[in-house]
């Protein structure tokens, strides 16, 4: 063990900040610690929107499933995958932008690993963050807002700020499940370790929430219905070709 | 500045390991700080397969373009996105499990920052990594190596090992173009950004391969051909709904 990894094994979201503003210092120290993530031979196809409008803060609010912490926390961010600079280098060149599932694919993989290092360093300097999902819900409408150019895609949303809550830590998958030797294991297997951890669940939720429930059953809640049905339509719209 | 931005900023991707193995313990520690990531609704749609047979090493190298260093390095991984446990979580309920694109992103999400924290991990302990994104060069053939089951989708390797050697810095855009405050700028503002780090990638492939290309030079070559075209039939055969 090390600090480093006390840090990552400390994370949970944290949802209610004080109202102390995060300085541009700390945000651009962040930024930094991002670009320095692994990118797919420098693709570097991750942007980051700093939302410093007051009234787009609030105007995602009702947008976002009603997260107020949107327009409450000391900085939101939208972390978004980035083609738009690559095909306005093919463009001066002349040159068609290929924008199959692979180009989607590398953004949102780049986004992703400079997302969670930006959200290690805020962190490490005492922040606490949250991922905001529910930006995926009415993107069109987030679009407008925000007035995003073809190319760029928003993928979620995040809030960090000084904590004012001090949630629990909410129990993971066994490893056993997750960190697999060399082959997928059986139905079977994988029913009887998700099993175990429901019994787990079950308790955390007790005494978060009062539900009786346990993982799989919100897993069932959630994967049933089409969720986001509208999303493939958005980003093609904005470019990406997802076939 | 701590010790954990300074680790960040520290990264460069390794490709070249020494013979020395990761003891399982390392290894089950830096899951554990995977696991410890923000998770959709704790969807947990991550999977991380420790790939130890000798034989299956040696039969990826040739499907990633020839990268020795995935049968060389200490331990190697392929990172899945994994919606099989939600799967059969629904098919035990007797309810059909949605796999719309919400469904599929949620999982490259949700195992990319499983992924950064495990090579942040990693990278705390002294060891060293590389993403190998040329998993997706061949993914049917890798797939037959691997026998992986429907629904969990493979999306690049990892290596891990004690460094061998010390790469120099690859320069970043700069911070100004990927870090964007409310709205992004015009084309010629960014066309003006791209071209001020084009000359700073050119110092820098100059020195690294005797090579005069720019980042846009690169970028352009990267994305005017189609790549891996097959990819989103790949996964739509996995059981992925890209719709």
């Amino acid at each position: 063990m090390n600090t480093t990894i006390d840090l990552l094994l400390k994370h949970r979201s944290i949802r209610k900040y004080t109202e102390d503003p995060i300085p541009d210092e700390h945000i651009r120290q962040a930024v930094i610690a991002g670009q320095a993530a692994s990118t797919s031979s420098a693709v570097q196809a991750a942007t980051i929107l700093h939302i410093t409008r007051d009234e787009d803060r609030r105007a995602l609010v009702p947008l976002t499933g009603g997260q107020e912490k949107i327009a409450d926390c000391g900085a939101f961010f939208v972390v978004c995958g980035d083609s738009r600079r690559h095909r306005l280098i093919c463009e001066r060149d002349g040159m068609p932008y290929d924008a199959r599932l692979e180009a989607f694919l590398l953004t949102v993989v780049d986004a992703t690993l400079f997302a969670q290092n930006l959200v290690i360093a805020f962190e490490s300097m005492g922040y606490g963050i949250c991922y905001v999902g529910g930006l995926r819900n009415q993107l069109d409408e987030v679009d407008a807002v925000l007035e995003l150019p073809e190319g760029v895609y928003p993928l979620y949303g995040l809030c960090v700020g000084v904590p004012a809550e001090d949630p629990m830590d909410r129990p993971r998958l066994p490893i056993d499940a997750v960190l697999l030797r060399d082959r997928y294991p059986s139905d079977a297997d994988m029913l009887e370790k998700i099993d175990a951890y429901d019994h787990n669940y079950r308790d955390y939720m007790k005494k978060r929430s009062g539900k009786d429930r346990g993982w799989s059953g919100s897993m069932a809640r959630k994967f049933v219905e089409p969720r986001r049905a509208y999303l493939a339509g958005y980003y093609a719209a904005k470019g990406a070709d997802l076939t």
